[in-house]
């Protein structure tokens, strides 16, 4: 009780004062942000680069559950899915604007330490906060994040655009963060049962933190740009690679064949699936909350991201007509789904 | 129960089927629209022109109730107070993305009807839908709008930019918003007391459109436009005209005079007011929601707008020692505050 004392009421600062609060911690850093918070809107200027913008809704006990995500993290994350769909334009980030609704339940400290979270994220990717609004809900809080982003024109790279024999590659590795959440919801139950248990979440550091704590994949933007590739079609992992690889050959109407054995996984994700009689590749297929970037890029250019660790070859691209396939290890083909995909 | 029966569940069409039922009406009508729906992110090209980005945050019993706003007016509105605040910037709208979070108690034929609402203002407007998100919420409705826009560089009208001996101006008239919202409350309570009363709405058609379905000025922003005027600094009247004109005067470090008698009320705000006891003049100071622009103009640049009757002059800008004063009809100087101004 005591502790909770100290905390602060959203009513003692009410909305102009909790904005104000907000605001003053924020800082521009991009010469495109002309005026951020403040007036009626933000101004910007991209001398000439095309603007991509994205949006995304976060909602309490639909998207996240407070019980095991810090709201730092939370505020962390919040940024993150959306730059993500930014980078996978081929674009950078340049601006967010942030509305929040939240409930009287959370202290102005909440709501601080939500925004911490998400100042970090802005600045670890030179991101300018420009707006937003904040509101009370009657229940749970609502994250809503829009995301701007600038590009040198003919240089964003749609889901449309593979073409026969494209290399299907992936960044970094797949289905960490499906099986963190897994984790997370597991010591979750066990609390429950008994709340005076220790989380058994060693080993598992990585899991977590692909769940509770995503980096987008600037890094790879960065090195296309560096070596002046552009793969001609991109998407992020979010709903699960599988998922996506559907969506990059129906919007490019083309097939795909993508090799089991080639889908990076990181050993811990190997482990911790097997541990609860899961198979990984289910994980990584379906799994999703990766924020890896899936694209396609010319044989010509694989050459020149082959030997980048950052990358991995999964499968390539067929005619429609061959369809949309996985050959498993035992070298059968599996139609692969948007969701629910299972091994015969 | 018959009529109910024919209504669609969420569930059984699913976050892909409603974006695809709802993205399939969507047509896309300015040329600075590359991609709309339907990839990471939309891509926009402004040619040169500076983008405005603004957002505002709609919840559920707390900025809207459904006991009295049909969804169609909703979805209306939540457009065009996004596209009251480019305006003020002296901007014109272009793209929006739209966020929706709702509970499952809402079948997709309610969700289509607030769109309905929100591609009508879109359309009569000539702004795009580009992108979104919808999800389920565990309670309520939640809608979130950014809007975005273009300007000549150089023609953005910020609120810092009010000088000494500026003319203080307003677009149509103000506090009808407000008296519409007391005219819904009490019709609300009667109904609760007997359903089978009949609203008595007639004679006040205009409060209720106000309130229910505000349109924005950009009649105004186009006269500025042809008639070469640019406002010295402007702002949208969403908090109510006292509040506004303190934003205007405290960003730009002046004082002002408003004079009472030209607030400019239109005869039902003022009848209905008096009926419920409420001084009109109160109503226009702090009702809000009119989306009204509030502006100041050099006195040389007044001459081109004095003889349009969209505009009224309500004061002057004096220096900030002045203060910042509403001249009673009486001729007392009462001190102007953002929320809870009051006659002495």
């Amino acid at each position: 009780m005591s502790a909770e004392k100290k905390l602060t009421q959203l009513s003692e600062v009410g909305e102009f004062g909790l904005i104000k609060l907000l605001s003053n911690k924020i800082t521009i850093e991009n010469k495109s942000t002309l005026k951020g918070i403040g007036d009626d809107a933000a101004v910007l200027d991209f001398s000439g680069k095309q603007v991509v913008v994205s949006t995304d809704l976060l909602v309490e006990n639909v998207h996240f559950d407070l019980a095991y995500v810090p709201l730092k993290h939370l505020g962390y994350k919040s940024i993150v899915v959306n730059l993500s769909d930014i980078y996978a334009m081929n674009a950078k980030p340049t601006q967010v604007t942030i509305s929040i609704a939240m409930s009287s339940r959370f202290p102005v400290e909440a709501v601080e330490e939500l925004y911490e979270g998400m100042r970090l994220a802005c600045k670890r990717y030179g991101v300018d906060i420009v707006g937003g609004d904040t509101s009370s809900s009657i229940k749970g809080l609502i994250i809503s994040v829009t995301a701007l982003g600038e590009v040198e024109k003919g240089k964003a790279v749609y889901r449309n655009g593979a073409k026969l024999n494209d290399i299907l590659c992936v960044t970094g590795d797949v289905g960490a963060a499906y099986m963190g959440l897994q984790l997370l919801e597991r010591e979750k139950q066990v609390f429950k049962t008994d709340p005076n248990m220790q989380p058994e979440l060693e080993n598992y550091e990585y899991l977590i933190e692909r769940q509770l704590k995503p980096e987008p994949r600037n890094d790879a933007i960065t090195f296309f740009a560096e070596n002046g590739i552009l793969p001609t079609s991109m998407i992020d992992i979010s709903d699960g690679l599988s998922s996506e690889i559907l969506h990059i050959c129906e919007e490019s109407n083309v097939g795909c064949r993508v090799y089991e054995d080639k889908i990076p996984l990181d050993p811990d994700t190997d482990r911790f699936a097997r541990e609860l009689n899961i198979d990984p590749s289910i994980a990584a297929l379906n799994g999703g909350e990766d924020y890896e970037l899936l694209f396609t890029i010319s044989p010509f250019d694989y050459e020149k991201i082959r030997n980048n660790p950052v990358f991995s070859a999964i499968g390539h691209i067929t005619d429609i007509e061959r369809g949309t396939f996985l050959v498993a290890r035992d070298e059968s083909e599996i139609p692969l789904e948007a969701q629910g995909w299972r091994h015969n």
